[in-house]
């Protein structure tokens, strides 16, 4: 259980705060402003295009991939790069490509693609020309039970037909996002795992209706792409747009939500020192009743008790890098739920007490804190709710220690 | 201590609730889709004119108001109202002319204002023919130490001289706030709580700059005319414009902080009520793992959690009401600070659960919940951060347990 | 719904207070003296008998009886009462006749016994020459499913012949608990809430064995005699000893928990209310760093967070005096089972706070607070832990929300 | 950051867990009823001195003492024994010189002695053949603040002259506790942290009048020889007793401190492994309304948290424990705080679910679980209430944070 920085690590650390301090918090301003003028325009502003070319140029790119084809680190390693790019959320990690809900789909497309695939899909997105979105999420289910999916994938000869209605598909409403992993039934009468599949759909594909973007408090979060509704009316793939095989789709979701959410739970560390870091210089700044606001024991008290909080979730969060990185994700499941429930609790906790401590202009467009805890917040139902994800740890948990006994 | 219903009561609550089923709730949907016309609009939509010719003729208007003015409730007459109009919380208060910040401004103008400014400004706002806003927090100081406040108004001849900012001006985005109560220091060097003034000016003054609407959460809340950031620049307004006298602002501000406090509880409570409502109704609806979500334990644990809070603190806000209607606003002072504490905290508990159950669109424009919670998320710092109330009501029950020792 | 106290009140509390005033608060040091030279003895110690005269002399006595065989008083009335009572809780309740369990048992009493059973158990219970006990948990089962009880009650000629274990049966060890009242099973074939039967058995019939009693943390509680665990073996008793008749016994508990639990909520609150003053006289004698810790915010929003709570709280169990005054016990089975949840938590919130202002010494003997947290502990699973009666308010909810729909 | 176990470590773990399986666990039932028949006796069961034996046997012995008078382990190696040595606090601590407050003493002596005092009282006490105690906490003051100190050691020729009462003296009930370590002052007017010194106090000395045990709870920790109050009146030492020298006071129980806090947090997590290990089983063991508890999602909710909290607080006591072997303690300043902060806090809430579960039992004698709580709850004040200790770490945070900005 290693997990101070390597030297691998510091150096890249070292050049990524290099480029933050000189490219990215710079560009929050511009990012802002180009957002003020694009309202009702989805995808990113031309600030990010720029910093996309300045990253590349310095190899801040792909770092999240494992392998030759990006920066080869192990999760320990990109973690302290992951979380540095959480403080700028917006802007860092779409810059070095490793945003999400790209990152998931690369890496689902690089370990179950075939050639093709990957030629035509996987290539474009490495190199940062194109975008994708990840449509699992159904309107009228509670799509944490997957067999509860109510999307059709069928066979009809040499193409397949999708029909279904799709929800919160983040990404989407970027005309960029130029393909979409759709998952949907194939075998409703199969075992419950194996009803599932995944399959390639361009986003420009006849009978795809992205319909509205899906908002998460009053944010359209239209720089990303948003969260589109779309519906799939007899939409037609040939059969060689097929993920992995049919009745894979339930193994190949579990197989992309490790990193997935350890890269989230990452970011939002990122997040959280940053917000604790705005937390106390606001206090500093401010005066009430004679003395700053930093002297006030309560916020002393929040103070602390961010500083606790914080240190004691990094150390879960790469300690579940590094059993990753040691045993793979299926021996890490149950660290990779605890961090899941963890993490966005205790980041929206410390969110909290920013907002209150910068009072109303803590929720308004003009800190950045509002709209962290509306991403944080909604990493409490990202990938089904915490509900069922400790339901399921309690019940290995007791299956352990009532063997033991 | 009485706060049953009394025949009153009984009588207009069971007006106002077919008021709003009638009318209300059917003209929420009505409501969404002309605010969805209406981006970068400031004010209200068509649907509230015509709710408040309604209400109106109902006889269902400036419930809030004391004395032959208004309805002539007493404050825990008016509770049981004000509870059910916060259901339809962008709808209800504005249709009875019962909406914030108008009932605050009207009541200051009814209590302090010359008969000059009530004719001018107070029949007008009473009609429901203009709105208006109320200027006091700034963005440069802790608002909350009310000895912060930066705006200068200075008498130079028969008019006074205002400059400062201001922002978080909710309504005064709206054209038609047609009035402007601004706060600000006449005299730097009185005592503590003699420096403030406030003073009538008219929107459209010569110098009043609305510069920009701050969002909340992602909300600009432009229905109610948004919360403007406004630059008074050498603003003259006639001396008669001045509200009671110099120096009289901080005892005008203590004075209508209690019935504002009391109505956006009361309206808090009604949200509690129907987010419940919604959150058991969505449970019953969701099946995952093979049962409704009604059936699951934590779910039913938060549903009798948010049960047994509401209940408390409905009888807090009560009790609250009853002692201002017989030892006044001073009298209660203690228990308005004591729900001004509890009510949004409790509220914004019940949200979370509200929202988590209904996942992700829980967050979205397809339910209220996210606006609900970003409107009592804000109420934690209206009028003062919760932690400046606490620190006050413990230093007189410290006074008041250490005296009788 | 009306709360505040009338004149019999008043006239009630003033004449408590006096009590407590001039007799109960100076005995606490004899009282402690007492105890502690009689270590291993189990019952009240002598101070109680003296306090008893006083009592019955002023006429403070039976308060919580209605009718005219007690002071005849609402549960509204005696809820200003019973909470003062709690201030001094090992010394005013028994002191006024007014303790746990023998209230619930002689209600009990009152409403299902016989003439005989009355002329021979009530009568010296009302006199406070005797004490009893309710035998009602078992050590081996979950007991707040009552289908669980596993003790059996069975008809042999004139007789009843009783079998079982029991556990945390309160007064039980006090050689003058000379009645107990037995929960047992008479049919276990009937249906669910029929296969229970309640029987009087006086201590000292052969077959109880009284085997020791269980510490709560470490407190014996000898002064009230303790929490007895008892064998019945073949323990025979009459058939007149049953109280109503065969099948009874679950309908007869639920008609003593509403009293039972009401009385617990009301001393809670004042236990709360002296916890209160401890912490702050506690706060305001202490001096570290330069200031007393009366100055210290954290401590501060404590004594805050603790007074906004107690408010809401109290008022909720005025609430319930008040809706068990006018619809009955049955009609306030909610608000019955909100108070039960709500009150132990809120307490012990309290309580640790008054515990961490003292230091070590507000764990040890020399201050009441750590034995009055372990009582309102025991309130958590006291007639049932509050999970189970969270789940059941939550039931109700459920069914009446989406039934409205 | 190196925090998985060694060669070394996982050796030891073994042969501890062996030593545990063997004989500690099995020696729970002798302790107690040897306890139970101890009433009234200061100082441990003979079963201890047994343990002692067969630990000393088998090398399992002063394990916490770095360098070769101990086992020579480092921070991070110890953790996994402390842990381990937690899960029977009352036997394995002691049976294996690794209980406080004697560990805090020895490596006082250990640091401070000179070698007349080692040989005196080191020795003995590395061999388990005396105990000792540390006098520091006193009644009349707020005792974090080490300026508040009011006993005096004052010199009088080769003497000096202690004069001062403490309490909350843990172990000094125990006659063979043969040393008090004392904390007074000699200047009075000097620096504020330069006028206090230790002194050794051998506990026969006359003027030393140990007066009574404190409770905690309601237990008097006989066996390890409870937290005594004891009077200083006059007592004479040489000179040669003083601790390196006048004015070091401070400075020694800054030192002290670090092992000290991780030692007690260490053995917290041990208790609350075991307590999760009951919780589950009691859970699976007991059947209410047709199911075990196990299936109960509140009950799965609480050991999920349960699971998550305690990874993430071992992670954070490791962290410490590496910095103190590499940096130092003073390096470690901020973790040793974070822990004390973190640690009761968890671990209560940990043991309170464990509590309910197991209803009115968990609470008694026959489970551990509330004297487990009482020892954890104490820990919160244990030199110095978390919040002081929160107000220290948020000044350091604050002035890192605003340096930087």
């Amino acid at each position: 259980m290693e997990f101070a920085p390597d030297a691998t690590t510091t150096e890249l650390v070292q050049q990524l705060e290099s480029f933050m301090d000189e490219f990215v918090y710079p560009a929050e301003a511009i990012y802002d402003a180009q957002m003020e003028e694009r309202i009702g325009v989805w995808g990113p502003p031309p600030i990010i295009e720029e910093l996309k070319t300045e990253a590349k140029k310095r190899g801040l790119w792909n770092l999240w991939l494992p392998g030759e084809a990006g920066a080869g680190l192990t999760n320990v390693q990109y973690a302290s790069l992951c979380e540095i790019m959480g403080r700028s959320l917006h802007l860092a990690p779409p810059a070095t490509n490793c945003a999400a809900p790209d990152t998931g789909n690369m890496e689902t497309l690089h370990l179950f693609g075939t050639d093709e695939q990957k030629e035509q899909w996987l290539k474009p997105l490495l190199a940062g020309e194109i975008r994708s979105a990840f449509a699992m999420t159904e309107p009228a289910v509670a799509s944490s039970d997957a067999t509860n999916i109510e999307t059709r994938i069928e066979r009809d000869g040499d193409e397949y037909v999708i029909n279904g209605r799709k929800w919160f598909i983040s990404g989407a409403m970027n005309p960029n996002a130029a393909i979409l992993i759709v998952m949907g039934k194939t075998d409703p009468g199969a075992a419950r795992h194996r009803q599932q599949s995944m399959i390639l759909v361009p986003r420009d594909t006849p009978g795809v209706d992205i319909q509205r973007g899906m908002k998460v408090f009053g944010y359209d979060d239209r720089d990303h792409g948003g969260h589109a509704e779309i519906v799939f009316t007899d939409v037609r793939v040939p059969v060689t747009n097929i993920l992995a095989g049919e009745g894979d789709g339930f193994a190949i979701a579990q197989a992309r939500l490790g990193p997935g959410r350890i890269h989230h739970c990452m970011r939002a560390i990122g997040i959280a020192e940053r917000g604790l870091e705005l937390m106390v210089r606001r206090a500093a700044d401010r005066v009430a009743f004679g003395k700053p606001l930093t002297d006030q024991g309560v916020i002393r008290d929040w103070i602390a008790e961010a500083r606790v909080k914080i240190e004691q979730l990094r150390l879960l969060v790469l300690k579940t890098a590094w059993l990753m990185d040691t045993v793979g994700n299926k021996g890490a499941h149950t660290e990779i739920q605890a961090i899941k429930i963890a993490t966005p609790k205790t980041v929206e906790w410390i969110l909290d007490k920013v907002v209150q401590t910068h009072g109303g202009g803590g929720l308004s467009q003009d800190f950045p804190v509002a709209e962290w805890f509306a991403q944080v917040r909604t990493l409490r139902f990202a990938d089904g709710p915490d509900e069922v994800h400790k339901n399921a740890l309690a019940k290995r948990e007791i299956a352990k220690l009532t063997a033991r006994a």
